[in-house]
């Protein structure tokens, strides 16, 4: 008969929204992000007997992040969650593996020391530490996006519960998703990401789009041509749908100038553009288990 | 004994997500919107014997919207409200009044057919027909924005239940939810708008704080004083508290480089900024009964 | 030329998430609300010099509320809010009016210390204070409701932008908004608020309707002819469209089986039920200039 | 050198919100998911060339979906799942995987054709079909559960960044998801969900808490234990901090009865709780390469 045993696990802090203001000059510097910490090892004993013995409590890992924020500073995301994740792991001697995950929002500076919020993309990175490896996940999301031309969908595999109409020309508009996967951590982090940011919003721009999944495919392989540093790339995007509107009923015609965009459902297009050598992912992307 | 009788009412379609494609040269325009439509006049019947004749479906006001996004195009969100608010009132002979409130989302241009979504702040637009008058109330909404010095908060009333501390220095942040009247509708929206969006961040770097309501009071003292045609500005805002965190059980110092934002609560400070020969706000802003 | 001032204002701590738990007995109560306070007067000095001398700290507002969910506790939440604002009023010297919004979520009991959230609606409450006297307005939000038949649209009115066809049988869906202005403060809140929650679903699931206007109107007047303490019902309903999906492209037929629950545009029917001689609401519902 | 290739990938219609009503006799029944189908396959062309010939457009997932509420009806929605899974490996050539999630939301009965929403919690079901095999993931989400007294936190480890004093009494608060794995398809599945369902709620309210990591064992071992065709169980837990709220500058105590519910940051513990002998998970829960 079989037994009852604790499978993978984890525990951290979610959402720590630390604001870190560098104000050294009269010219001030603003970093903001939202920070999670997970930390893995042998826990058996906290769920099986509730003994926390072994267990940092969530809340030594939230004054972890805010007390970083002025003992290492914040610079680029990947190095402060590279610096936690790394302390964890090396200086408490029950975590075995951890994951950092770092959000920042942009903003534009008003004045020497006023600030207004830029744009709605969010820089997003992952860091994964596990038998003394490393993987730096880069990325961003809620990149929103829209061609108002130079997009087709057409000669799709029709069946008998298809009813869609051929297009030579539509609205394409997505709210980006892209990850990348780094080789290795001696990386200039922002210049990476400022780099990458401005191919795929270039390559979403100029390359006439069959369909949602060949500009996905264009936008990766745009970042791995550039980046020798970038083992591969997931994109996952939106297909917001703009329904050109049937004007005909009022004696308009509507020659793609007028749409509704709609909500829910959407299509949800995903790929991942990669190197034929990539080194195995390991634990970079993985979501164990079911875990976060 | 009172008799039951039906108070004010209105009905309408409300978030029609209108996007308006230009597209007459190479070089496309974008307008996208969401539009909420209102209407009022005598609709007892429909209310108390379900008897519809004076009612215009909500799905006509909704076709009316995209339809006049072709007929009218889609050009200041004051003048497109203005156009359906005016249709309904007078083409529609139940209907003795009208609200439109717009909202709209900016895009910054790509390439000449695509384009990026642009911050998170959102112009708004509210319309109101009543009597042949007709009232404009223009707007934001969700301009974020901070200062990271420059704000005190000192020498306020205490009571027994009082226990902050004074401060001469700390973070300022809001959310802020600007919206002013129009004394006519002979404007030119779109330069006003930009104009008083520059007065409204200008004001809050400027100012040195000694508390929200000064800046808010500050902020729209300048729209009035820069612009003539509006009558009273109304300001609100969530102040964003950002805690210094106490990092002295760590060894480490603090002054004022590290903060946890915190979500909730928060304090709201709302005023209004007027003149004090401005003619009467009629329904322009008004909730009648609890309506919206 | 005019001379700009200051108009209406208010300003407080919004969102107290506060929780209290009676422990008296094996069998423990809990009460789980979200409190809103603002204060009014002349606080003219606050927003024109940044002199706080009459400014009691929303800090100390939200300690208040705190304080009072010990000394005072938490029973119905329309007693809550009427403590709050009244001790506002009379003990802090420069503050003339108050209004505490309540808003409560509900607990189904599990065991003597253990609950599980019930339900989606959100018990409300709005309290007023102004030149002594009181207004409350209590009710309920996120009442999602639905009905598979016994709703019909016909007969309405057509203008040329009209298209929708008329239905003798169509869904009728709404995420309920009710409040109801009480003509005074001798009330039992408790025992009100259940029965007029039972008599808005008994309603909504009796009437045969016409229109959602006559749906409302129906629920509106169940209301105050059970309760004579209420002077006015207002009703605020999203028109929740669930399309039948056309399936005979598939050689199916769809006998309003089988819908598409939509997002946006949704309608949005609102009125007011009222008696003809309720007394002036003075304050009760009104959002003065613009402000929350 | 490296060459660049498309990795894994899928694409699907996410989000359809599909309503079911059964009205052969007065008493309606109603089904109301939401349901995401993605599908999996060698779709390299349709990225690399913009090829759709072996692309089933997401606009015919979205009709199935519909069109399956009729044809086979929406029973359990592990069923529906399932059936739409097989429909598309089975039935579109280039289809070897699918994957189908659907959430379902509950209705209580107001009369024989109205309905009020149940709670906020909602079933899930996430299928997977893969090489012949079939994975059924069931679950729940938003399941909101507090204990007010009953739970106890010390004995943890201690860093030089732990401030978090020991408490033998605290609230415990948190919004489960929960999902089990099935060993097969040969399951009564609503009769598993509804035991399933009340497992986790008494073992939460009955275990006498040392961390949450030991209620959420104690909650997948009581599925395991009660339920064999049950492989494994997930459970991810945010800790919804209630802080004591420190009223003795008001000359207060607060023996645990009044509580700040914070909302961010949040602990969040994550575990699984498996058979020493349960097959090989396959991709049932897997997401690959940072694909949802």
């Amino acid at each position: 008969m079989s037994k009852i045993v604790l499978g993978p696990n984890q525990y951290g802090k979610a959402e720590n929204r630390v604001v870190r203001i560098y104000r050294d000059t009269a010219e001030h510097e603003i970093r903001d992000v939202n920070v999670t910490t997970a930390l893995r090892g042998d826990f058996a004993a906290a769920h099986t007997h509730g003994d926390q013995r072994d267990v940092l409590p969530t809340d030594t890992q939230k004054n972890t992040c805010y007390a970083y924020a002025k003992e290492k500073g914040i610079g680029e995301i990947e190095d402060y969650a590279l610096d936690l994740a790394r302390h964890f792991v090396t200086d408490i001697e029950p975590v075995t593996g951890a994951r950092v995950v770092v959000e920042e929002y942009g903003w534009q500076r008003l004045s020497e020391h006023a600030f207004v919020r830029a744009g709605q993309e969010v820089r997003t990175a992952q860091v994964t530490l596990e038998n003394d490896r490393e993987w730096v996940v880069s990325g961003l999301k809620d990149l929103t996006v829209l061609k108002s031309t130079g997009s087709e969908f057409h000669g799709f595999l029709r069946d008998g519960y298809t009813t869609l109409a051929e297009t030579r020309d539509r609205i394409m508009a997505t709210s980006l998703v892209a990850r990348w996967r780094y080789l290795h951590t001696d990386v200039d982090w922002g210049k990476a990401y400022a780099d990458i940011r401005s191919i795929l919003l270039a390559r979403f721009a100029e390359v006439h789009s069959l369909a949602l999944q060949q500009t996905l495919w264009e936008m990766g392989k745009g970042v791995l041509e550039a980046h020798s540093e970038v083992a591969e790339a997931m994109l996952s995007a939106p297909n917001k749908h703009h329904f050109a509107v049937d004007l005909s009923p009022f004696g308009l015609d509507n020659p793609n100038e007028v749409f509704h965009a709609d909500d829910r459902p959407y299509g949800l297009i995903e790929c991942n553009v990669t190197r034929d050598d990539a080194p195995d992912a390991g634990p970079a992307w993985q979501t164990v288990a079911g875990l976060s």
